[in-house]
């Protein structure tokens, strides 16, 4: 194993644990103490996950072609790849037709088809979402199960349900459960408060490994999403992800590292005041938050109403459309700050597209750039996900790929 | 040397280049490629600003000590002692006093007499202040000079001279320049825009590095000012520094890394409009900026008028009083959201103490609690920095400190 090969791993680590990778950095505060004694499993399994990732990322090639890509010697690429080969992570896919001279090289690949990958997403209020997914992401077995204002205990019950009918419905062995909950969401998979599911302080990874005897990974639903966006919707690695549903809620990628917050509460922005001419009431009690302006259920109430108050049609989409600009502003204006602070050059909307695409995000992008410079973020830019409603479920495979393929 | 030697050098890179550490994160986007190779003299490297920090931080200590602390071998911690002691950068400080048995171990430490740091901070628009440092990043000598309206090539012929007059003043070998301009600036120590110096796309880092002949680092005040927050003020690892002076900028540290931005704007806060009813013109042609609201010359302004204006001291006092908190309340306007997004628990200041503390900061505080949710944000503390108006030219030590002594 030469030098190399073991700091090549190691962003590996970094990148699947930002936070804890983060916590030795930065010189030179007396604080600082080196980290803990990486040992050579450690080595070994970084080394390990390098070359799935490389796999992953480029399709069949040869041992040499990894050994090239990674900087790990031949050696030690194909001692791993014998491994990955019998774990059955990997694949020998026959060999290179070409016209290189010599002895034909024996392509590999992940064996995309021997895992299969399950993900729930629990932050519709109305339905929990599950999925079964193959390692690329795709879905091929979909289960939804009603919540029926199911809170508590109940609807623990009903998420262990759905992973179990989930297991069931999955064709090969399961790679991992990737959870997507509403609510703060620990990186050890306690759910510390999800008002919604009148969870807090819920063990929700030990709970469903317990039962299904998969390894599980939790976390925050728009954190499971911007990964999604990141790793299928060709997103740059500085990104916010805004969900817009029930709730508002974002996950922030700087540096391609996923942010998580001191109490793991990055992302909540529901509640922030927007603006300083007062607003409609929100749920918890103040005025013109974030959701209060925005939340689904609002527009939808409001369009409701205006449909039925209008004399016609066209005036009724004049109201409408100027509803979802006024929505979008108050976006626009709750986010600027952030854009500016973060240096931020890219956001993605994620929710209903009848209500977020046109006006709405229209607004919030022309609101974005008059209230910050510029010169910075006049080439800001504002999309809708290209992922679509699953983009949640498709971030749980990400958060599974990432936990069993990039870090052991 | 042992695989965990490389792995512990590693994170020592990503602390000092956390935008280039970055890049390779997050699987399994189709994009990601490994990073470039790192040989030998790259591990080297980290090894050797391993034990260099392991020393800056802890004091003299035997190799054997060392050894413990950070990991490597003490073959190589040997190696790495003698090649720093030849350099200058480390000494032997006599034996061990103590009641073990056997031969008495040689303490080493950092040899902190052996060089100084110069730091210039050039974000004062009437002076440049400069400041020779021990590797404490205690201040030795200063020297400022007036600015006297100086913008473009006179002012860099300003820097150059207070270098060159820093150089002089300087009593050991200068182990590297720390430069914390205004504006943004690239992790080449480009400056690409200060409009009030007038500078743009300058190469002030070669400029300096060219007529000194000393290693050379640039960076924004206020990214200069968060380091020095965080390595001197025993602040948090996430940390928002927001500097208050002629116009408004933040240096954020999240997770201990600093966020530099996808233009390197990140902080960049003072034209962020405030609130939605309307507010004073800002020099830059829009109204309500977060500078048009609290900028120092301009709250100076308000205040002369008021003493003037006012009939008695008792009504000046409070009519400043209320001046200062409703500046106050729009600096918790602004940065409400950021904190809301980034779950930030903290928060700095840096500026004139007699406006900022008191009305202002607890306006400040109080505003960014009502406006967020009070669940996470009930907590948060605001204060002004201990390291007072030197934090900037002692940030600019620590990025030396990191630059020349965390990786080479």
């Amino acid at each position: 194993m030469t030098a190399s090969e073991v700091q090549r791993g190691s962003s590996t680590l970094d990148a699947a644990h930002p936070n804890t990778a983060q916590t030795t950095a930065y010189l030179p505060g007396r604080r600082l103490r080196p980290s803990a004694k990486v040992l050579p499993e450690h080595a070994r399994n970084h080394n390990r996950a390098l070359v799935l990732q490389t796999l992953y990322g480029a399709g069949a090639m040869s041992r040499a072609d990894v050994s090239r890509e990674t900087g790990l010697t031949r050696v030690t690429v194909s001692d791993l790849v014998a491994e990955l080969i019998a774990d059955g992570l990997v694949v020998e896919r026959g060999q290179r037709e070409g016209v290189r001279p010599g002895k034909p090289a024996m392509l590999i690949d992940i064996d995309r088809e021997a895992h299969q990958i399950i993900g729930l997403d629990l932050s519709d209020y109305s339905d929990f979402h599950g999925a079964v997914m193959n390692l690329d992401g795709e879905i091929l077995e979909r289960i939804d199960v009603a919540l029926e204002g199911a809170t508590g205990e109940p609807a623990v019950a009903k998420v262990l349900a759905l992973t179990e009918r989930l297991l069931q419905a999955s064709t090969r062995p399961v790679l991992g459960i990737g959870i997507a909950s509403p609510g703060v969401v620990d990186l050890a998979g306690i759910v510390h408060s999800a008002p919604n599911l009148g969870w807090h302080d819920l063990e929700l990874q030990r709970r469903v490994a317990d039962a299904s005897g998969c390894p599980v990974i939790v976390s925050n639903d728009a954190n499971a999403a911007v990964l999604a966006e990141h790793g299928f919707g060709h997103a740059e690695s500085d990104l916010m992800l805004v969900r817009i549903g029930h709730g508002v809620g974002a996950g922030l990628l700087l540096g391609g590292i996923a942010i998580y917050g001191s109490r793991f509460a990055a992302g909540e922005i529901g509640h922030v005041t927007v603006g300083t001419d007062g607003g409609p009431l929100c749920a918890c009690g103040k005025t013109a938050c974030l959701e209060a302006w925005v939340a689904i259920p609002r527009l939808e109430a409001e369009i409701q109403a205006i449909r039925a108050d209008a004399t016609d049609d066209d005036t009724a989409a004049l109201r409408i459309d100027q509803l979802l600009r006024d929505a979008g502003e108050r976006l626009g204006i709750a986010l600027a700050p952030v854009v500016g602070a973060l240096d931020l050059s890219q956001i993605v909307l994620s929710g209903p597209e009848e209500l977020l695409d046109g006006a709405l995000a229209q607004a919030t992008v022309e609101t974005l750039r008059n209230r910050t410079m510029a010169e910075f973020h006049g080439d800001l830019t504002l999309r809708l996900t290209t992922l679509g409603q699953d983009i949640v479920l498709r971030g749980a495979a990400v958060m599974v790929l990432s936990g069993q393929l990039g870090v052991s």
